[in-house]
């Protein structure tokens, strides 16, 4: 089945969810009117329906492949990868001086879900290239910048991460990967990493490895950690490629999910230490990935968005199409009905498209806040955004990944047996939604991250700021008397009211019983999520109620708050009375 | 990671929750004394974990294949079912009068979950196998049962359902297989089958095939449904095996999970009909179906318990040797934890344990139920227990198999990064246990069932007299005055309150709106669930307060009540007001 580019509410959420009018306004994305949203989004959404989307299941069946070191990615990924870059998509969200485009994060968010709903192991290398970009661009010597940024930002060369290593995934205290001076200025890199995304592979003549190592006389623990850059290829005064570096993919995994991306583990140094340059200062390089944290995470929550748009566009062709059952209205021996008008079957499409569009609206609301965070010109205001964006982006990541999940689970319901053989489509996308609330900072790690350093930010007012917000959208829908927003304002202040209190209790407890709020991290987050996206859903249906898709928005945002959002207050009791049940758990596990 | 059959936590479900105590009390189990129960579940636990556990990978990696229509299984297979086969464990619930031992369901419900957390696609052949012996044993002529049901029941022959054509799978209406009448009284079966588990294999030496199909003359609808008797070789008058029927495996499918266990397209009847043999009577193959339907489904309930203990050993197996992190009490610069101390993945693992003890509960309700159904004397208590079995077949079915997912997902994700790479194990479960939801009818389908067929029972006295039992747990939790207990009465109390109502809501809806109350019927299936698997939890808990383990049952039934039933509420309002969000998605999918 194939993808279409829900490009009509991607435009209503960033217009009346995400604030892309106001943006405009504020003259703070000049370069977005006159149709331009929706002119590149048409391209975008053409190429990704035309080029990568049927690439998607050939990419799952073939895989990438290993073989004496190097890697073959699937039948014609490297024809596409070519084609897309050359039409200039790579270069997108890379900065003007190096060939970017440099367009805001918003517009860029739309692109960047189309290519990962069309192909989420294709738009995987990209976005890692994008974090390598940022990286060099920002602590990057002029050396560094010159040789390497044009190439990234036209998509010629790839960008890695490598930062795990056997013993070290969410721990990066742990790192031993070994960085030593030259007297020339460079470092010889020594280590194995392991799960290098796209470590290896035969898209781009060169590879850009960004590598966390520890120089000799490193403190220990993470403030002695150092960003490298180290080419596959070294790079000739004249930007010809030179010698192959000391560095091969050693190794390639076999996963449940994303085959043709390629993840490798890559051996540096065997013959006595690839070459690499520092990006930024020495034992700084944690600071440097932390730059990227945010785009990086946002980038894995669109993810999730879209491999749970796709599954829900290919469940939903799936239940017009079969015929099983009769409608209950049907006379006495019709025929079959699609089951489609099976009351079970729509509350399940219900479902999954209400988890979507709410992931897209929190996503989409993280973009515009790191737009506002670069764009504004007054101090204050480029702080506000700063802390909305921070706040919102582990919820954005970890609800957006977790109904990724979800939803293709429920698209593979809804298949019935069909949904269980692979040729079908639906399992694949529930096998590649999996890694995305692992990578990234798993989804565990998000929930601390926003409970122990998100919410105390501005002492707690960028959590209130976000929640009055929610408070005024309630009071909206309250207001606007519309009898297609059912229960939708009473379930909604129910959930703001359960956020508020859950706030409070997380922000008086997170100082004296730490471990009480950590077990409440992952409910606290979920309950922030609810609050956010089903205001958000309610947001745009107010927007668009005279539209010709209003009534659908209204029926989602209904749908959302009726049966999703009630979950609310059993979150917040997870939140403020589950920490004895959790701690229970230390003499159940002591063996 | 190897499997270890939870043993005590088995017993003591049997014992407290499923009222094992009570049945040999009454007389009702008489072969479960004097240590029976322990002495044959150690038994099943040495072989399930020493012989089939080690399979379980060996199986999906290699899966079974098939060329020139031979299936051949995985290596190892063939030897491990031959001895488990000879070992006794397939005569486990067959009749005694075919050399069966007709042991308590109650007991064997044990071994069954044991099988399948060994290796589900191992487990799931004999299950059908069970299937055909129950319908072969029920309405077969005394000619099918002396030629068939002994070798089927020593595990010889292996029996197959043929249930499912392309055009019609929950929906059996729309079946075409033919079946023509023949001089002999036998006959000639034509037409195609998809989906059929262990449809050809080379386990066994004959192959017993159960094949529903339509006279010429046969009503239209589920009124003109025959069941038929088709074996691969025909059988002599001395036993021995004749020619080869007119029938093939003419392709396997390729699926997400259960690699080893073939899933066969059937083609029977092309060389002019394949010779079959009627059970029961022309026209009324359903009402045989229906005989084996609720141990079936039960099964399939285990196959959920059984798969998320297997993924819920193995999560806490890795959270007690991985390390990241120092622990929250830890002194600076501390070494790595285990990751079992963080309060996070203490929360997953909590959740994965309380999860399946619960299901595990349900389960094994059904399976006493059932027992009762049989052997009570008294023709009143007779049929309250197969009311009682009525009930709680679907809501075990569902609930099990859907946290099966739920558990080995959360399994997944415990294991970071290693997760999502196959060789760790962790995502076969999760492919494996995604068909579980599926087959055997789906848990839309099983949510249908509970509302409009179960729920009437008795003018819904049934249920009423489940509820009486779960208030009567609650009260004992108040008495108990327990500490260790937590919020558990109230959130019990809660749950049970909303199943009343949700119950209430149900029996008068039903009637004048259907719509509505199917709608409602997935919350409303999930909703008893929590209310039985969490006054179940707690009713081992008050049982076991003074045993070594009871610290353990109660910390488990503490955190299903805290953390899982809360969500009782919010499905209340999904029974109770959530018919016109379901309503409005007719508008949105009319495109």
């Amino acid at each position: 089945m194939s993808y279409r580019a829900p490009v009509a509410d991607m435009i209503a959420t960033m217009r009346h969810v995400a604030g892309l009018d106001q943006l405009v306004t504020d003259g703070l994305a000049p370069e977005l009117d006159d149709g331009v949203v929706e002119a590149v989004l048409d391209e975008a959404a053409k190429f990704a329906t035309d080029v990568i989307a049927p690439l998607n299941r050939v990419g799952d069946k073939f895989g990438s492949t290993l073989k004496d070191g190097v890697v073959t990615t699937p039948p014609g990924w490297k024809d596409a990868y070519t084609a897309w870059a050359q039409a200039g998509w790579n270069a997108l969200p890379g900065p003007e001086a190096y060939g970017g485009q440099g367009l805001p994060t918003l517009l860029q968010s739309a692109c960047t879900e189309m290519w990962n709903s069309a192909a989420l192991a294709f738009a995987l290398g990209p976005l890692l290239t994008v974090g390598a970009i940022e990286a060099v661009h920002a602590h990057g010597s002029e050396y560094l910048k010159e040789t390497y940024l044009a190439k990234l930002v036209s998509g010629e060369w790839m960008g890695t991460m490598n930062l795990t290593e056997p013993q070290a995934g969410s721990d990066l205290n742990a790192l031993r990967t070994k960085a030593e001076r030259q007297q020339d200025g460079t470092y010889r890199i020594t280590g194995q990493k392991i799960f290098i995304t796209y470590g290896e592979q035969d898209l781009t003549a060169n590879i850009v490895h960004l590598v966390l190592a520890r120089l000799p006389d490193a403190p220990a623990g993470t403030r002695g950690i150092s960003l490298f850059l180290v080419p596959k290829y070294l790079v000739n005064a004249d930007g010809s490629l030179g010698e192959h570096n000391d560095l091969r993919c050693s190794g390639l995994e076999h996963k449940l999910g994303i085959h043709a991306s390629p993840t490798c583990s890559m051996a540096y140094g065997d013959k006595g230490g690839a070459i690499g340059w520092l990006i930024g200062e020495e034992n700084r390089g944690l600071a440097c990935m932390f730059t990227m944290m945010n785009n990086a995470r946002l980038n894995v929550a669109l993810q999730g968005v879209a491999i749970a748009e796709r599954a829900y566009q290919q469940a939903l062709a799936f239940a017009q199409e079969r015929r099983q059952g009769a409608a209950l209205d049907a006379p006495k021996g019709a025929a079959m009905s699609p089951i489609v008008v099976h009351p079970d079957v729509r509350r399940m499409l219900m479902d999954m498209r209400a988890k979507t569009q709410a992931s897209r609206a929190i996503s989409y609301q993280v973009a515009e806040a790191l737009d506002r965070s670069h764009r504004e010109t007054d101090a204050g205001k480029r702080k506000a955004a700063t802390e909305r964006a921070a706040v919102l982006t582990p919820v954005a990541k970890a609800y957006a990944t977790d109904i990724g999940i979800d939803v293709a689970s429920t698209g593979v319901q809804i298949h019935g047996g069909m949904g269980f053989i692979e040729e079908t489509g639906a399992a694949q996308h529930l096998r590649d939604a999996r890694i995305c609330t692992i990578y990234e900072g798993t989804n565990g790690i998000q929930a601390i991250d926003l409970v122990l350093r998100k919410l105390p930010l501005s002492g707690g007012e960028a959590v209130k700021a976000l929640i009055a917000e929610m408070r005024g959208i309630v009071a909206q829908v309250e207001g606007a008397n519309a009898p297609g927003f059912g229960h939708t304002a009473v379930r909604l202040k129910a959930a703001v009211d359960a956020l508020e209190r859950a706030t409070e209790w997380m922000l008086a407890t997170m100082g004296t019983k730490q471990g009480d709020a950590l077990a409440g991290a992952t409910p606290y987050l979920k309950l922030f999520a609810l609050a956010q996206g089903g205001t958000g859903l309610a947001k745009k249906a107010l927007a668009t109620g005279s539209e010709p898709d209003g009534a659908n928005d209204l029926a989602t945002a209904r749908f959302f708050a009726e049966l999703v959002v009630t979950e609310a207050p059993a979150l917040e009791l997870a939140v403020t009375e589950g920490a004895g049940a959790v701690e229970d758990a230390a003499a159940v596990f002591a063996a």
